[in-house]
């Protein structure tokens, strides 16, 4: 019980940091970033022994190599975490951005201009790089945050936290900008989404299991990174090798992650002349393909796709594929079952292309390109926090603009209303 | 139980229907609200019929004048309603409208355009004419409406929703757009909030407690029309004169609504001259004001300001008032114990000024303007169907843009990731 009380108290502190970081200039919240950038290079061996603790323990209680891997910090990781803070320095600042601007005929002068959200809790497993990438966006759009990562990673954090408030102190800001819940009790995740009086969001990063807890129980509104079960639907009049390269990009290139491709939808025109070629393709990549009738007859090695399978989200070398009447049933099966993230057309066809984009309804909608682009960088908008699938607020990757909301400034010389 | 089965229907019935809003043109949408303007000028006898037996129920109920007064519709405010519905014609059309576009180094043209939400539910109380000028904004942006109003205003409710039904027929549209829950059950309410699987948002309009019951129950994401505890900060250089029109209009002009002040914030140095003054103008509008010690040894008539006075909506004809120091002082009472909806500063320095734009973290923050300008129609938004003071997703007055979220829409030549 003493324990959770801390998380209020940590909340609360990072509430009230938030507004000295409200109007921090640019050149204070970049120079607090080279500070970091700087003492993670200097205590690089320390953050390491910290690690090896960490790994120690875990491969003590049985973690998987996957996890084991994710929760590595070797030198190419420290370095990847100060590449990514130096990153976030040369990104323009969103905080001060007029977005709007009305001069009205009562002479009012109206502007709409971003500020920071405020205090942002982020909720996030294994990866401890998380904590030094998420607090580096926080920190640029003016936020301040509190950090609850998972308890595998517990020391690594609480080294990283401590260079953060190392470079806090260094620039003079206060040690509330970044607070970390130190504690592997799984009750303080419950305590933090009470937090409501002092965050103004929580950010989950994870699997989907925690974000759907996070979503259920918290009063603070919550922005989640949501499934991805994309689809590319290769239509009558693709050019097959495009569509073919876009299909084992989408699937093969890396299939573990949220925009990589889970469903293939092909034209019944172009079925016999495409799918046993790219299934030879997948097969060689180890791919497994679970298929409707129609694709099972002309792919031996599929096996059956379940009513569930149309749902689900891989994050495996598994691809389910159809066979669909044309484009308009290829726009009903996705926006029936998909789960509104990325979703491609291969087609030669202007209309077909266009009506695709118009009529699904997911957060990125391609025509002739991989699902794999769904991503902060590839979009030019720097580095991301995640890539919401909701519709509020935020819809697809979310950069730094994602993490600030607008006020207006309106500008009179007197003005008042009849 | 039966009765609440129908909610879920609904919901459902609504979600269904916003998939053939969601590419609805332009022109389809306007003809419906065409539609609609016709009927309920042709049907404004029924719909006046319907009504009178609302208010004879809510007489015999003992309802109170104000409210009986909110309940009615009479010729003048049907009229209001099909002017509403013309003016929402007259607005641009959110949807389709392209806010940002990249072109990518490897080709891909990335642009984010507006898209309708979705299934939308309005929850509101005793205002029949909600459901007309709700409806015509969501329909407008493309989205279908779930409606729960008040259950005094059942028959009128029920009436104005037959018009719009009659109207979706016309122009060929399915009846699922709009849906109105018929039954005064108030756990119709509790139903509502758990539809999730079918609506994408809920706005709540109606008393500060209905709006928290929902904010704290609903599965379905909430924007909320906040409190507004606004206040009007009269600076040690300010135009006594200007200052005092702008307390007298913020203040008296319409006290029942959010974006009235209630609370005076006066500089030490003009207390003596700028206080005895307005509190004489504000007394003979019939203003109770509550007061600091300060205040109250140079108003004689104010009676003492408890600490939650800082914190209260009146909505009514009271101001507390408050001598600070100076333009900080204001700034950190306003942070603290406003509500983040509208403030202002009445100022002659335009240092003072800039500084409270900058720091002050409301939805919408003036330099020598009256906070009543915070509305829809005011910052040239046109109608809206709220003023939002919550952080995410909209903030400030809510038009149709904020009836919308975005999606990506990505044109390629077969590009891959690396």
């Amino acid at each position: 019980m003493m324990e959770l009380k801390i998380v209020g108290k940590k909340a609360e502190a990072v509430g009230k940091a938030s507004g000295v970081l409200y109007t921090a200039s640019t050149a204070k919240k970049n120079a607090l970033l080279r500070a970091i950038a700087t003492h993670l290079s200097r205590e690089s061996a320390a953050i390491r022994r910290a690690n090896e603790k960490d790994l120690a323990n875990a491969r003590h209680a049985g973690l998987s190599p996957v996890l084991l891997d994710r929760l590595t910090l070797d030198d190419k990781r420290v370095a990847q975490m100060i590449a990514g803070v130096k990153d976030v320095i040369n990104l323009p600042d969103p905080v001060s951005q007029v977005v709007g601007r009305r001069r009205r005929p009562n002479g009012l002068v109206i502007e709409k201009v971003r500020v920071p959200l405020g205090a942002v809790g982020i909720i996030y497993e294994a990866r401890p790089n998380v904590t030094i990438d998420a607090a580096a966006l926080c920190l640029k759009a003016g936020n301040a945050v509190l950090l609850r990562g998972g308890s595998e990673a517990i020391r690594s954090n609480a080294k990283l936290v401590e260079v953060i408030k190392k470079s806090l102190m260094d620039v003079d800001l206060p040690a509330g900008c970044v607070e970390f819940i130190d504690t592997t009790d799984r009750k303080a995740v419950a305590e933090m989404l009470k937090q409501d009086r002092f965050l103004d969001i929580i950010i989950p990063r994870g699997s989907q299991k925690l974000i759907r807890y996070i979503q259920k129980n918290s009063s603070v509104p919550v922005i989640a990174h949501g499934e991805g079960n994309c689809h590319v639907y290769v239509d009558g009049s693709a050019d097959l090798r495009k569509a073919a390269d876009i299909v084992f990009n989408a699937k093969v290139q890396r299939p573990s992650v949220c925009n990589a491709a889970e469903k293939l939808l092909v034209h019944g025109k172009v079925a016999r002349k495409f799918l046993p070629r790219i299934a030879e393709r997948l097969k060689s990549a180890g791919v497994q393909l679970r298929g409707d009738a129609r694709t099972r007859s002309l792919v031996k090695y599929a096996i059956p796709a379940t009513e569930d399978d149309w749902y689900r989200e891989y994050l495996d070398l598994i691809m389910a594929v159809k066979v669909v009447r044309d484009v308009g049933e290829a726009i009903e099966h996705i926006n029936r079952y998909g789960s509104h993230h990325s979703d491609s057309i291969v087609t030669g066809s202007r209309p077909n292309g266009e009506r695709f984009l118009r009529e699904v309804d997911s957060a990125a909608v391609y025509v002739n390109a991989s699902t794999r682009f769904t991503d902060g960088y590839e979009f030019g908008l720097g580095a991301e926090i995640g890539i919401s699938t909701q519709k509020l607020h935020a819809r697809g990757p979310m950069g730094l603009e994602e993490l600030t909301t607008t006020k207006y400034i309106i500008h009179g010389r007197g003005q008042v209303r009849k």
